[in-house]
């Protein structure tokens, strides 16, 4: 099961088959050298999760099931970096992890720029199909703290607080290096040291999905 | 103080100054723009952290302190990724978090090898200084699995086990993309899961330093 290709394939499905587009032609057969008749599996990134047979040009549908959407909704909030392969790997990392949707802030100390969505969208698809999952990461942003909902839970090397139970959605925030103006961050906001160490935004990005996940047991 | 430039300078240390090489000078005076009477923080990479004023050539010796060396020691065990950009990734990282020593292995379903020592040398060190931290990472490999010492630590999907407390040194390895052969894997060693979903090896890698590093109280 671990070797069958897993793709990302909107809906909504027909019944008889799912079509392929040219890019998923090409990599099945050049990259993962499957022909006509292998198993893949496949999802719609929206928790519909299925196992069917490659023909030319679709999928035939086989057994599915339904994903629920996990909960709660985990959001991560980061100040782009400057540098773009650093960018990348936020994007590929929380998409890999099972993170709900990933959204750019705009920083007062922020040194870089959000990528384009349809590139934010491609390396997110890229990673759901990586990782086998049922539920595609959304990329939205760039927006200010404060249009940011939930509770929001500040990774910040001075915090100490735990991360309060019973929220139905958690917006983790990650500042750019330079950290935040004060006067940036809502009051409210919970503060969590994530390592004894200063780390790059991509690390605590990553580290704080990780952590936060597994806190609130998903 | 978060603003200062912390420099790698490896010991023994001159009484009445720490010399500095070409490339600390040019980046020094560079990119980081700073001039003679700035101040600097410094380590050996082996415990000692001082503050210091920068001198044309050298770093004048401030105010120092020890910082013990972190217990327990945490290894992790990586067999390397194909790519360049991954492999520099679990290194910066591993580095960045403050994980005591990376080891390289070799697995039979590999496919990468890793990087020159040297090479993985100095990306540890540009995290030491990024990072702020006293004590270098140390890079080693490859090897075989059962070359490995300490309490072993896998990281697997169908892990479910704990990580035993009380223990000097632990050994956290990540697979390759194939997964191990059953064979390679060493009947006492411990499995964890680390998530959901299907990680790639330098995700693993991260994931799992800043899980077993929290798990330890470090």
């Amino acid at each position: 099961m671990a070797h069958l290709p897993h793709l990302f394939l909107p809906g909504p499905w027909d019944e008889k088959g799912i079509r392929l587009n040219p890019e998923h032609e090409s990599h099945l057969s050049k990259v993962l050298r499957r022909s006509p008749g292998s198993a893949v599996s496949y999802t719609d990134g929206a928790g519909r999760l299925g196992t069917g047979i490659l023909e030319p040009g679709l999928v035939v549908r086989g057994r599915e099931e339904i994903v629920e959407r996990p909960f709660p909704t985990l959001c991560i909030a980061v100040a782009p970096p400057r540098s773009r392969d650093r960018v990348r790997f936020i994007v590929e990392k929380l998409a890999e992890l099972g993170v709900d949707e990933l959204c750019w802030i705009s920083a007062r100390f922020g040194q870089g720029d959000p990528p384009g969505l349809p590139k934010a969208r491609a390396w997110a698809i890229a990673a759901l199909e990586q990782s086998r999952g049922a539920w595609l990461m959304e990329v939205s942003g760039p927006m200010a703290l404060d249009e940011l909902t939930g509770m929001l839970v500040v990774t910040d090397l001075t915090g100490s607080g735990a991360i309060p139970p019973g929220e139905l959605r958690y917006t983790v925030v990650v500042g750019p290096e330079g950290g935040f103006d004060e006067a940036e961050v809502p009051l409210d906001a919970v503060r969590i040291r994530l390592a004894n160490r200063v780390l790059r935004t991509e690390t605590a990005a990553i580290v704080g999905a990780s952590a936060v996940l597994k806190e609130l047991d998903r």
